[in-house]
């Protein structure tokens, strides 16, 4: 069944109200009619079967059929910061992230990363971001769409790890000592419902300078299988291991 | 340090005659100069740290430093069949998959495959296949390229399982109910060494007449985490989790 997230504001106990293109999709994409059903997700993280009872011009009304308790949400809250990679990788990463249940995602400026975001197209990026979050959240069947952070430098970044109960950095040289900081040691130290900061270099890797101030803030650095992995692997690498070590 | 993958005819004891496209790569593209060193790697996983001694008009002539005893190779070897999906998204596949430790693709013509391969493009698409496992084993430092197979429909698929130690299929609908096969205890009950056979179906997944043929040939279906996962994305998350697991 398909499914859409509704804002708060469109729901009035069991009855809502979708406008917008969600409207669009679901009487001219869909082309459902009256009696149909689709599944709708409330920020808060609900999810419910709706009946539609009416499709107007620019809205579409439904009714609560039935709360669904089915709970699709990584236990860990898993925010990646993801180092501003190269061309539409960012892309990948927050479809991707999205699908393995990240719960939120920073766009990092780090020194390496070659790529800048124009501030006047940042709107622009942006918006297209929370599509692409959206998206796979629906087709994934999530009760909750991912929080997109604006980009931030390292400093900002520390800044906000303070709120984190674990952070964790991808760092490749890890891989090639032999007493390296073990990936699942860590996860299986974690309990449900806590949240884990992961910060992920661009493409040329961490600098000498932000691995310090990394470790220095409390972050600690993490070897993702002896390969090493293109930087819009990493996270994928991260969020299967732990929906698997805490969902299978 | 670069890698280059040689093959065993190239190979005189510690001796080393690279042509072809990689010498173009080393003088032309690496615009390496005798004295350099690369790591070269032969097809039976062992690899080597060798100093170039020659450059000639088409080939590079490298001698033996020092062999390499770190070993990338994830513990289990899996083999990813993958229902034909559409657009690049196979090279997708091929690109992280490789990078997450694959051992061998099997591109699978399932009933709900949109696309077609063309016998007549098909030897350019191998091709392209294999450059791009060549290229992902190289930049994440494995030992081995990845066997790729001739595509197979699924009484060929079911003929080549025989020869595995455990056979799995990626099905959503065991998603869905509450007791469902835990992927972790099937990969907890391997031991290092042994082969894994992982079906995953297009985008459309796969048929009941599928999944009968497949449960019946003692394939397990097994969930890959409570989110819906794209055809692309579940192999990833397999490939993950083992190492996960096993390296981890």
């Amino acid at each position: 069944m398909q499914r859409y997230f509704v804002p708060a504001s469109s729901w009035d106990t069991d009855r809502l109200c979708i406008t917008g293109q969600d409207a669009h999709h679901i009487s001219h994409v869909m082309r459902c009619k009256p009696g149909d059903e689709v599944i709708c997700s409330h920020p808060d993280g609900k999810a419910a079967a709706c009946k539609i009872t009416e499709i107007k011009e620019n809205e579409v009304i439904l009714l609560v059929m039935q709360w669904l308790d089915r709970d699709a949400e990584l236990p860990i809250a898993v925010t990646i910061a993801q180092g501003l990679p190269k061309a539409d990788k960012m892309e990948l990463i927050l479809q991707k992230g999205t699908e393995l249940g990240a719960s939120a995602f920073i766009p990092f400026k780090a020194q390496r990363s070659v790529v800048k975001w124009d501030d006047k197209k940042m709107a622009k990026k942006m918006d297209r971001f929370a599509k692409i979050v959206k998206e796979a959240s629906e087709q994934s069947h999530r009760n909750k769409i991912p929080k997109l952070h604006e980009q931030m430098n390292i400093n900002q970044l520390i800044l906000e790890s303070k709120s984190y109960d674990i952070c964790i950095f991808a760092y490749e040289e890890e891989a090639k000592v032999a007493n390296f900081n073990s990936f699942s040691t860590i996860v299986k130290k974690m309990n449900k419902g806590q949240r884990m900061l992961v910060c992920i270099g661009p493409e040329g890797g961490f600098t000498t300078e932000e691995v310090q101030l990394l470790k220095k803030n409390g972050f600690f650095p993490v070897r993702l299988g002896p390969r090493i992995l293109r930087t819009e692997t990493a996270a994928m690498y991260v969020l299967a291991g732990i929906s698997y070590q805490f969902e299978e």
